[in-house]
């Protein structure tokens, strides 16, 4: 991974926010911007260099894995050691302007931060600086996400040879999971959905211990991190015969992805894409069915910008990666959702791994 | 559970610190309080009743779960739901006093609250009161605890048929995963730690694709989410003939979780114990190496107060629920770490599933 471009590119978007340095505590941001993939850290980037803070738990893990910042060792919790090393006296004594991470950082840390600060530099707020560049994705993160998805697709597979009447979802979880180790993934990019009959209604019906019922659907929502990066899928089948409504459900919920997928390509808003598939299924009479948004972006973390819901004015640019994923669910009755994860290309939009997503009847 | 107690409990702690409601936004902290196990939430807390705030994608979810608070589905993010809750117009037009959590609402939240609130509340720093609650386990917990160490403890089965010189370590986990969720976890309660060869000295050494050598220790540390409640267990084997050194620094690290086990009691100082555990090591010359604290607390998280460490003047009572797990770790050569979760009674503590620790060599 390119740290040191990445790096660099902050520090002069740092300078056009007439910021010194930046204090990163949001983890995957810390990753995205050296390599280090621990659970406790704060990195400072400034024109002065860039430093890693972390504790006695992580000195091998964290010498093998960061490029292009200096790395401290340290008993505190690496955002105070970072405020510390900030406050330390320098040959000027203007104030130094830090920017912290609104959305990462807590209330009760900003105020301790500010107390180790106080009269050595002012804490601003800075814009999601690092998350917009994460948003657009370089050639080596594509390749990792493809690499993703491929090993993710390949679980609808044991998900289809397990889902039966009778087996218990977490089963069918667990087979996928296994499936999904053996190929080397890290682990799951969120708790595997496997919702079946009347569960299929819940829009995060992580796999339980219910047994898979003779007739309805089976909404399976999964995805794997490998080298770092997710991957997320959502294929719906239907054990048993459908019905002619079951039918219609399903149909009119792939219609409103294709139209998403469709729509996907540079220049178009994050709320045109999510307004075409909402457009279908107002159609289909299933809009209020409809009760989440019609996708993300995906990498480092399973949820990351854009988000493709309404009013999001966000426009879409060659690189992004997002998951198209709209759905229907009639509560106590049954659910259905597809989705794909597409890269956005410089004509429209490639889907990762794509299949025929005719109903699958088990 | 036992949820109207527990928010009669919070809401006469709420008095005591002056204050009007308590905005919880914690997941845990919900979830503790009014059983709601979704991932976007927020419960206002106060004399006039409790209301949890979510979105529609948990609307059938929040009707299953909660208890003894007022459901309210928003379009909105629910803590920002939550302050225009609060920011309504009422009869008296004294300033209202609300609590929020600072170390779990972010700096930028916190700013968007207080100007939602502006006029007509106050926010304060609450103390960390539900955290301490959740310090001392009912009857309930403890025994969803023990069911989840159960599970848990029979993993160790499933890692010492697999652990094999050439195996990779990530089979292994997928082995203990998938024996984890046929026997019921919702999921594992961290990523699974399998570090083999020189990998034993990296503390939070993750499952990965390399292949466990033909002699050395292998650090197998995990744990399952079972019904809500986590567990966590660390069992070192060694593969090939252990030298006397690999032997040696074997059974301080023993030594020393025996230790500390023997000074867990009502009225012992969570510093007690991590000292009883350092000064074996110490003794051994090895105090250099046990690089974290000894343990901590664990419920519906796997990391809880009280923290097992040096400085830590929290008094141990019967019912918290705590790991003891010292570890000795020598960079690029070697490490050990053996770990039990212990239930502190009213005479000293109960090891939740003992074993004999002789080491395993396999």
């Amino acid at each position: 991974m390119h740290y040191l471009g990445r790096l660099r590119r902050l520090r002069s978007g740092l300078e056009k926010q007439k910021l010194d340095s930046l204090l990163v505590t949001h983890l995957p941001n810390v990753q995205y911007l050296c390599g280090f993939s621990g659970s406790a850290a704060a990195l400072i980037v400034s024109d002065r260099g860039s430093i890693l803070f972390t504790d006695g738990r992580y000195r091998t893990q964290a010498k093998e894995e960061v490029e292009g910042a200096r790395i401290v060792i340290t008993p505190k919790s690496p955002a105070m050691a970072a405020a510390e090393s900030l406050a330390a006296p320098r040959r000027s004594s203007t104030l130094l302007s830090v920017g912290i991470e609104p959305e990462s950082i807590t209330a009760g840390m900003r105020n301790r931060l500010a107390s180790v600060l106080k009269g050595r530099a002012r804490l601003r707020f800075a814009p999601p600086l690092v998350e917009r560049a994460r948003m657009v994705k370089d050639a080596a993160e594509i390749l990792r996400i493809r690499r993703a998805v491929e090993l993710g697709a390949s679980l609808f597979r044991i998900a289809s040879q397990r889902i039966r009447p009778g087996v218990r979802e977490v089963e069918v979880a667990a087979a996928m999971e296994y499936e999904a180790r053996c190929g080397g993934a890290e682990g799951m990019s969120f708790p595997t959905i496997l919702a079946s009959g009347t569960r299929s209604a819940i829009v995060h019906g992580r796999a339980s211990t219910a047994r898979i019922p003779r007739r309805g659907f089976v909404v399976c929502d999964f995805g794997v991190i490998l080298a770092d990066y997710c991957s997320d899928r959502t294929r719906t089948v239907h054990v048993g015969r459908p019905s002619l409504d079951a039918r219609q459900l399903y149909e009119a919920v792939l219609e409103a992805q294709q139209a998403a997928i469709a729509a996907v390509r540079p220049g178009a808003t994050a709320a045109e894409v999510d307004g075409a598939a909402r457009r279908v299924l107002r159609r289909r009479k299933l809009a209020r069915y409809f009760t989440h948004s019609t996708g993300h972006g995906l990498g480092l973390e399973i949820h990351e910008a854009p988000r493709l819901a309404a009013g999001q004015t966000q426009t879409l640019e060659p690189g992004m990666v997002i998951t198209i994923e709209p759905g229907a669910y009639v509560p106590g009755k049954w659910g259905v959702r597809i989705e794909d994860v597409v890269v956005v290309t410089s004509s429209g939009c490639e889907v990762l791994k794509p299949t025929d997503k005719e109903l699958v009847v088990i």
